[in-house]
């Protein structure tokens, strides 16, 4: 062994390697070793305010570029993040928590250490629970190992990691690993070919087959291979939720955000009437069925998901959604439909005088101003389901918490995303509830230069659980969110009532080039989207029981 | 059975009796349900911006009342109170954790649903992790007893309890349960008065014998008994960090907080010259020996904890804390010493002209300006270690996460603190680096028209860390936390540079009844107190291995 690589080394190059360039977070002193290796790696660190903003913006990251990251100290700091990383393993975005720890040796000899709550195996066990993989490299001579497999673990599941790094580890020698491990889960050649003949046959004696595109394309990177195969074969194309923008929403063959009764009445028309459905990469979860409203015909249906195929009621297991997808679309045949262009715009006009606000009028008018270079980034609530009405150019140009939906994700992912993406500006839709929880954050938007343009839907409360169960508990304090540039900056900041003061804000935040925009849009508490008042109309039924 | 009494109104009812009149927290649908009897019940709901700061408040209100409570829906919710929940067990407080779940049916029949991480399982197996106890209710039969036996755990235990309540459970009826399970553990008479003779014989052998009084005295409400103790038998008595003002600090016998080597000379001498110790109630963890720089000789220490005495190298189980010290005090002698008055307090000159604010002059004014009418909640950081020369008048008036060290504690734990304790005003100590944290919390605070006062210890980044390891990741955004009430209110907000601004504005801020004010101290980043110089010290090497 000529190499005498420390630990930390090795993580923070495995980490380079995978693409990460930033990793975030809150220094603390069981951490400090590792930052201060960090630091002087060529790795940026991105400090935030509070942890969890730490975890929302790696996820906003990761799901840009693959691989996102973040460090904490012990107990208070990774504790800080279990909400923000149970949320990225449910939405299925590769983020690696690392954890500073005490040292192997304090761990043994000073058992009531500060920080601590229990057992000092608890932490790894609560993580457990939220990731694919949880290691601790208390042991150099299998540390690169354990770090070779959780960042490839992350990868291949696309889901989170933990990585605890005791402080006396750090600096530590670890053993090289022979040769490094690149095993890719290869498709079973006879599944693959039987599966894909078979959906062939269904989709090709349809009359009218359709596709809906989920979210797993987006996290296999699979946008150009969708593309590709919905260009070679016709078929009209509809999103999941949480799969929106996987395609770009202006492309002719796109129908629209399905979600069963909730959804716009094209997609709903497209995929429900289908005699032919194929199901790429979509979650079956209650979001993206339209909390249960989806009327789907088993009989018709070929889903495949990262590793499996099912048609109908049988399974064909290790078929990758990559190599499915490709055979798929070789052997496709030419088109015998042509997708119907949409209907010509009608005339929008905006703004008229003295108009108060809506939140429908609302998002007509961020749809229009939408531009290839734009992503929207989206919290919870009504910003989420009236965006079902907005279509991004570009695909993976969407990001939202759409079926964890944890409120706050939407600031603090978008300060990662615009990291990861820096030749994108991010628009940043967020309920003024969603905003006192995180969007404080936008103070390192604001020290870093970055530029999004944060659009506060200012409902004066919690507005979808106000429309499901009213009570004083869905009233919150009211805040100048415009007025945060007073507090820290370089910040604008717009109050808004009216489509004219709307227009006016809007179009000198996209003026500003080297600072935040904050437009606080106010709406009427009495003025959700159509798509909410479906929604809470079910959700009502749910909670009265 | 004639009663039909549900079950959440049966875990109100309990909450009730047991003191609880305030429920904190942030609804969401699977909660939606409980919130609708809570605020049809008589105990008041505060809303909060975030769930951990939630959580944060009910410890703060759990340790002036006795138990506190958090309501919170499932998955996003709960799971952003882990690490405040985490602290809450470190340093037993006991705070009751309600939250939301789907209902056992939809848990069934519903695997995809909104705001899932896992194994509906997985939650309960974070809480058990950091609670005393962790039930879910989904048996109407024994949801009562399981309700009786986590509040008693908490209560017992003084620990965070975990309550799981599935939505389509809350309007079930339960089951009544025969009678109330009050079992108190009793002492062992022959355990109890075997380590009472042998401490007496210690005691009173010795020729300077002295008392360290801990935070489990707090705990259990053993303040009165501390001081008959004390004043019958005429020692002299130091107090840990956690368990500072468990005793009133300008009383004669009190001699300052012992931190080993990291404390002042008066409380180290006393303490570890002592030839006969007794520790009562503390918790021997780093902060309270003062990161191991602690000089105890185990040959003379009785240590009395909840439930045992250990008397030099031998162990009385079953020997409760209140009946240990009830006894000893009974058969304690008049004593031979009396208390050496401190000396006549040293001329403070303040505020001295063009004089910039310095970390000691600030602590310095505040102990002088503190009231009987005051208390004081600390954050983390070189706050804490300063605040151990502020000499706080009554018991119980001061609140710190001083082990778990936990920061961003102190305003949302004020905000509980003050609900509890209504004819109290809290003073909040708090770095710049804490308040970014949670520190919008006041904004619930003015919401409610409280008047606790903010310092802000504004030392441009994250101080104690910097004394630690120096490091761009110190660095932290500056804030003009003194403008914040332009963004909410009523507030007032002072910008503090030098001495005669701080007088002015402490006066100013002393005088508002109805709101609470935030007091913007700039300290310079190489201004640390004499604690923490010490404590960096020590933890420099521990970082540096």
């Amino acid at each position: 062994m000529t190499t005498q690589v420390t630990i930390g080394e090795y993580l923070l190059g495995r980490l380079q390697a995978n693409g990460v360039k930033h990793v975030f977070g809150v220094p603390g002193d069981y951490v400090l070793r590792f930052y201060d290796q960090l630091v002087r790696s060529s790795i940026a660190h991105i400090g935030t305010t509070r942890e969890d903003t730490a975890a929302f913006a790696a996820d906003g990251y990761a799901r840009c570029q693959g691989l996102g990251a973040l460090a904490v100290t012990y107990g208070v700091g990774a504790l800080n993040v279990v909400n923000a990383v149970a949320g990225a393993f449910a939405e299925s975005s590769p983020v690696v928590v690392i954890s500073g720890a005490p040292g192997v040796q304090e761990q043994r000899s000073d058992p009531m250490i500060h920080h601590r709550f229990g057992p000092f195996t608890f932490q790894r066990e609560i993580f457990e629970r939220i990731t694919c993989a949880a290691v601790v490299l208390d042991d150099p001579l299998i540390a690169f190992r354990q770090i070779d497999r959780a960042l490839q673990e992350a990868r291949r599941r696309s889901s989170p990691v933990y990585i605890e790094l005791p402080r006396d580890q750090v600096d530590a020698p670890g053993t090289p690993v022979p040769q490094e491990i690149t095993a890719r889960q290869e498709s079973d050649p006879d599944a693959l070919r039987e599966s894909v003949e078979e959906t062939l046959q269904l989709l090709t004696k349809a009359q009218h087959p359709a596709v809906l595109a989920g979210v797993q394309l987006h996290r296999r990177n699979l946008q150009d291979a969708l593309l590709g195969f919905i260009e070679k074969a016709g078929l009209p194309v509809a999103a999941t939720l949480s799969g929106k923008s996987v395609m770009g929403e202006r492309h002719p063959a796109y129908v629209g955000v399905y979600e069963g009764a909730m959804g716009p009445e094209a997609a709903k028309q497209t995929i429900e009437s289908a005699d032919g459905l194929l199901m790429l990469g979509v979650n079956p979860n209650d979001v993206d069925l339209g909390i249960y409203t989806a009327q789907l015909n088993p009989n018709v249906i070929v889903r495949a998901i990262y590793d499996q195929v099912y048609i109908r009621h049988h399974r064909f297991q290790n078929v990758n959604l990559e190599d499915f997808l490709q055979a798929l679309s070789d052997a496709y045949p030419a088109p015998r439909n042509s997708w119907v262009r949409p209907a010509a715009q009608t005339t929008f006009e905006f703004p008229q005088n003295n108009q108060a606000m809506t939140t429908q009028r609302l998002i007509q008018r961020i749809d229009i101003g939408l531009t290839p270079d734009m992503m929207v980034v989206c919290d919870v609530g009504d910003c989420l389901f009236a965006s079902v009405d907005l279509r991004v150019h570009e695909r993976t140009q969407f990001l939202a918490s759409a079926y964890y939906t944890s409120m706050g994700f939407a600031v603090p992912a978008a300060l990662g995303a615009q990291i990861a993406f820096s030749e994108r500006r991010a628009l940043v839709l967020v309920g003024d509830g969603a905003f006192q929880m995180t969007g404080t954050e936008v103070s390192t938007i604001a020290r870093l230069g970055l530029n999004p343009i944060v659009i506060v839907f200012n409902n004066a409360g919690y507005g979808t659980e106000r429309h499901i169960l009213e009570g004083p508990f869905n009233d919150i304090a009211a805040w100048r969110f415009d007025r945060l540039s007073e507090v820290f900056g370089p910040l604008e900041g717009y109050d808004v009532q009216t489509e004219e003061q709307f227009e006016y804000a809007f179009t000198q935040a996209l003026g500003l080039t080297d600072r935040p925009a904050i437009l606080n849009v106010h709406l009427s508490p009495n003025d959700p989207s159509p798509a909410m008042q479906r929604l809470a109309e079910h959700l009502k039924n749910k909670v009265a029981g």
